[in-house]
């Protein structure tokens, strides 16, 4: 069955972001040898691709090449007069149990959630985040946008891995823990 | 030099506590070996111990045996009347960098800043944290008191070390990045 999975960073004091969405302390890391932190080996365990609206938009602001290759991508916005502009793209109206199962039926491979905080939110209220890595960014920041801002409910976690990076950043593996275990 | 140290747990979410206050979800983890996550090592390291008069008032009421052992405890308050009543306690008015070297003369061994929020910030503010060990439990709360309630200065650490524990809280330790060098 295939997974859904956050991969996502934060800095020390849990925020993702500054106030205005800048990620300069994260680029501005000292990264010498140009090491990815994990991210090809978990990419190449993705099929799917699901993000917000807001995240959307962003994506397409980079000002970058389409970054999820060949993915099946899934928007996730109650506009039902939106459309999409990139390949292999396509619109969901909602995330409910149901939408759920269809996007875990879509690809043998893993989903990645990618974004933003409404997003992830709605997924872990469903108990539908079944993996996560969070990359700890070495850095106090004092204030920002928090890793799940909307409040998802209680959610217990087991720790499966970590993993320490010369960069200083360290990943740190979680799986959904089963209520019913 | 003494170093001053923070040891302090959050969830994956940057939470130290529930709103009011509650720490259940951290009792509550099952701990069937007893281990002690390493505080036992780092108290052993422990000469001086730095609180703010709220965190003092807390540990009193937690109605058990006064935790600091033989170390030199300094309550930071604004209140020139307050005085302390446990043994070997002191009162401090004011954390600015003449008293942060006073406390460092107290003693050969290392200086615990045990918390609050506010003592905290004020001791980041005066790059005054040298170590940090953050233990993760691995917990989605959604809502609570934040690790740095008080917005500290952006304030860049290295990660000297991880250690992962059975029961799922992994401990990672930060050193403070000298801007100098």
């Amino acid at each position: 069955m295939s997974k859904i999975k956050l991969f996502i960073a934060a800095t020390i004091d849990g925020f993702i972001a500054r106030k205005d969405g800048s990620l300069d302390w994260l680029f501005e890391l000292p990264n010498p040898n140009n090491i990815d932190h994990g991210y090809e080996k978990f990419f190449n365990t993705i099929g799917v691709v699901v993000m917000g609206r807001k995240t959307y938009d962003e994506v397409l602001g980079f000002d970058v090449e389409w970054p999820y290759g060949n993915c099946k991508t899934f928007v996730i916005t109650s506009d039902k007069n939106f459309s999409t502009n990139t390949e292999n793209t396509f619109v969901l109206n909602q995330i409910n149990k149901k939408s759920i199962e269809q996007l875990k039926s879509e690809s043998q491979k893993d989903i990645w959630l990618v974004g933003g905080g409404k997003t992830i939110t709605a997924f872990l209220n469903l108990d539908a985040v079944d993996e996560m890595i969070l990359s700890i960014i070495p850095i106090v920041l004092g204030e920002g946008i928090r890793l799940f801002p909307d409040g998802p409910k209680e959610t217990r976690f087991h720790l499966t891995n970590t993993e320490k990076f010369e960069t200083g950043i360290v990943n740190l593996w979680f799986t959904k823990q089963e209520q019913n275990i």
